[in-house]
């Protein structure tokens, strides 16, 4: 057991990797920040992220861990590790915490943001950062679906299975918030909860989208959050639009 | 002589780009614009833009025109130059003009914007569209040193010999307007002339640089300007931070 934990706070644009979570079809940011670590700290390391963030999804700051056997410097180590990984990945804070620390089962909540873009010519600059949406959109049918996923529901109709046989696990969860903002050229949606199913918030936008361009009526959202049944409720949304902004602890800023 | 001239005013994400204008070397944004043309007007069609920008400079309205036989449907050609060219370019809007019109001889103003970025760690999602600048800049000075190139000036010494041949012609320009604008994590520095010679927003900006960091004093600025000697000048900054903002004509919005 190494008696050192450290904390990073991660920045990355997902565009060109397989997602956070190391797996064999393609590279990771979890993969390229162990293989940095290991360079720097001339053993294995395992990095514990607060969960995992699919292809093509962003993290605005994105928390992880990890055990080591000596006291580090962390200026040159948070230094270090950005001049070692490409420039897309940005280690933005390093902490040493307490050893008991949990990237993932310490988090009391985390905030996501997903982006619309309704323009009828999309932005250059926006393509690799939101959903570029034709379909006409009703602003009112939008905010109000949006409050009807408000609460703690049993979201297993806007859950995909997580693949690779994650154990199952409670599917109820708090949606604190659902604000919709306006940017320019479109919304976003920011979403806080308590903890997040696996596609449930590219599932739940896919889902007001929906009702939103008045293909399905408003009744449909609690009848599918009723069902408990994935092939209910509506496709997801795209990953490009989804950015994780900020996981939550007690006792950590 | 086709008796039909339209307008285009184009944004670009330049990163992956070798610049404006066709080029032996690489793919351009004229080239892939006339590509698309040939295709939707069955013809060959030259495009003329309102004046190159460099491999890697951004624009958020370029403006260009070219010439046709006959008369085109807007909306229709719009839609389909955005379905055949790659999401990095989008051309926000198609109008038919008076066939006199000249998209770089009747240009009366352009703006650009340069964007530094100063936080120790870089932002991901702006490593393509900023210099990260790590040297202490003053900002006092860096305010002080955009306002020396203000006004009627022999910009000799901020212009590169623009590679294959042009003719060489006046460099007096007219700096109208060189405004330092807060963003989150740095400034951009926003320019607006009746023309620029070639590197000249770049050029400036390396100067500016230099002095705001305190590596050359403020008096050297003038001193540089009377020179009319390219080399007296500090380097170019990076081609990413540039974005060409808006050409303005007379007669066109």
């Amino acid at each position: 057991m190494k008696p050192y934990t450290s904390v990073l706070k991660i920045a990355y644009d997902g565009t060109h990797y397989h997602g956070w979570q190391i797996q064999p079809n393609g590279i990771s940011i979890q993969e390229v920040l162990q293989n940095a670590l290991k360079i720097l700290l001339k053993c294995d390391t395992h990095i514990t992220g607060s969960g995992r963030t699919d292809a093509g999804v962003h993290a605005l700051e994105q928390t992880a861990h990890f055990h080591h056997d000596q006291p580090i410097d962390k200026r040159r180590l948070l230094k270090s590790l950005n001049a070692l990984v490409p420039l897309d990945i940005r280690i933005m804070d390093l902490q040493t915490v307490h050893s008991s620390f949990h990237a993932q089962y310490d988090a009391i909540s985390k905030i996501y943001r997903y982006h619309l873009y309704f323009d009828q010519v999309q932005n250059p600059f926006k393509r690799l950062y939101c959903w570029h949406v034709l379909e006409k959109i009703d602003r009112n049918l939008l905010l109000k679906a949006a409050q009807e996923f408000l609460g703690t529901h049993d979201f297993t109709s806007f859950a995909n299975e997580a693949h690779r046989g994650t154990a199952s696990h409670d599917p109820v969860r708090n949606l604190m918030r659902l604000d919709v903002i306006d940017e320019p050229g479109g919304v976003f949606l920011e979403f806080e909860a308590d903890g997040f199913l696996y596609k449930m918030v590219r599932n739940i936008v896919g889902m007001i989208f929906d009702v939103a361009r008045g293909k399905r009526p408003m009744s449909d959202i609690a009848v599918v959050l009723a069902a408990k049944d994935r092939r209910q409720a509506s496709p997801a949304a795209p990953p490009q639009g989804l950015f994780l902004v900020k996981v939550n602890y007690p006792n950590f800023p």
